[in-house]
């Protein structure tokens, strides 16, 4: 079985990039896959190790995911590279299985109502097809990681309020029956650092030296606040999206992902080491520059460069 | 004497609003006259109250704050709102002085080699001037609070680090010279949210119940997640401004002040009080987008809105 703690050391900060996923999944355009090779080669130039590659899902309804395999392909081929892929049902999960994935990401919501409108299904359901792939993976030659995504952690488009006891049982469920690595999501951009602090604190106590997973989105200003309490409070797993690609469904227009490069940042200012060079991941918003001349590339960072009290001595 | 603490109530956040005076210093265009008391009294009507005018300087290098006199005093005729001026040489003060400017703004730099890069003089020289000022005010039928803004607080584009010991050693000389209050400026936008929360600690600690004021940049995007670790640490007043406006001088298209809006929601996520209504202070966007069109507008809340758990039932 794969070791999720050789997969995420736990000396670092690991900062997955979703952006070849997450930040394509509503965008208006997308990369070719020699511009998705190349947006991830420079960012594993630059440090980075854990990409989420696209998602099993079919072709003529998603095609900007058509190339997943060969993303998939790519990464495997890439020494340390880690392989993430989204599959939400039985035929993308078999797909990933034999693929050679390196981790299969499941989705659940933390409510009741958004899973019902999400899933068509109760939480209940979706923790039992949870189990049917952690079994799926169990008989499999190639064993995956398998990760549950926990979308609407910190409150719901549809239900309001969640409470952290809610998400952290969820998190325990996914645990009990087999689940590797379990990601909070803040899928709408409600929460503040307050409220990421206290969630972080309670998975940090339940998960101990195992990595969880925190994901975030700028929808409204907070991201770089968020994982800032995120960080204080143990969180050492983040997704991130290269120049904050992704947006929010519930809001046409508004900001995206975290933004990978001003996260690798607050790590730095914090002292907090990520194996990332900030200069070479900047570098790699060219590639979306020119792949996708339409799409609002957000972030600080690559407008104003890195500060003089970074820069050492020798440079 | 004015009192401090009647002005800044310590019972609240205070957010100040900056952008007629910092988010015009380097922008392409400003607003007419007219456009800046439209925009001052939307900021009033959603609950602001402390505003920074404008600039007293000459009029012919800075014609964006040649009505600065005109917005003084329309800040002036309305119930508590709270006028600060930016005056850094005598002729300025002594207009400020007459006009009946609130507070007046000096500047201090955190280090001597920007201090004499700015100001043409030693920070010792810089003390003394203030010191002067503070004469001139008690001596003046009018008594404004003075205030020092500590620029570089939290590293200098000149000299690189700066020890939080040198600025709190600053602030303390300012209140010994009979300054009201003081402000720590991360005036290019070096800081990330540790090292704020290790200076505010230390400033919560020298000035008690008396106020300072938290300026920050979002250069890097780190502002809104310095500004949770200031309020974490005891801050209570913020500059900002409306969509950010307002640049880096030494970083070209860079982002500027910390977003007025955003700021306001990380308040409320955060459970603290600031007495301004979210919705219509993001309605006065409206006024930029008309008064500045080539502007760039940052901010994230204007693009998502409130968040569902944060409207009332009965809304």
């Amino acid at each position: 079985m794969t070791d999720v703690n050789a997969i995420y050391p736990q000396d670092r900060i690991v900062i997955r990039e979703v952006g070849l996923r997450d930040g394509l999944q509503i965008s208006s355009g997308f990369p070719s896959t020699d511009g998705k090779i190349e947006w991830l080669q420079k960012e594993y130039a630059a440090g980075v190790r854990h990409f989420e590659a696209g998602s099993y899902l079919p072709h003529d309804r998603f095609p900007q995911f058509a190339d997943v395999q060969t993303i998939v392909d790519a990464l495997n081929r890439l020494d340390g590279a880690h392989s993430i892929a989204l599959a939400i049902n039985r035929r993308g999960q078999a797909d990933a299985l034999v693929g050679g994935a390196g981790e299969l990401t499941c989705v659940l919501s933390a409510t009741e109502e958004h899973n019902l409108a999400n899933a068509r299904c109760s939480r209940r359901e979706t923790l039992e097809a949870i189990a049917g792939t952690v079994e799926l993976r169990n008989q499999s030659g190639h064993k995956p990681l398998i990760n549950v995504g926990i979308s609407m952690s910190f409150g719901c488009s549809i239900a309001g309020p969640v409470e952290p006891e809610t998400v952290v049982d969820l998190a325990e469920q996914c645990l009990e029956r087999g689940v590797d690595i379990v990601g909070i999501a803040d899928t709408v951009g409600y929460a503040g650092p307050r409220q990421v602090g206290e969630l972080c604190n309670s998975m940090s106590r339940l998960f101990g030296d195992r990595p969880y997973v925190v994901h975030l989105h700028d929808t409204r200003g907070m991201a770089i606040a968020n994982a800032a309490a995120a960080l204080d409070c143990g969180a050492r797993v983040f997704d991130a999206s290269l120049a904050g690609l992704g947006g929010c469904p519930f809001a046409p227009g508004a900001t995206g992902n975290i933004v990978t490069e001003d996260l690798a940042f607050l790590c730095r200012t914090a002292g907090f080491e990520t194996g990332i060079d900030l200069e070479k991941l900047v570098s790699a918003r060219e590639v979306l520059a020119r792949e996708m001349p339409g799409e609002p590339l957000q972030g600080a960072l690559s407008k104003a460069g890195i500060p003089k009290t970074m820069i050492p001595d020798n440079a």
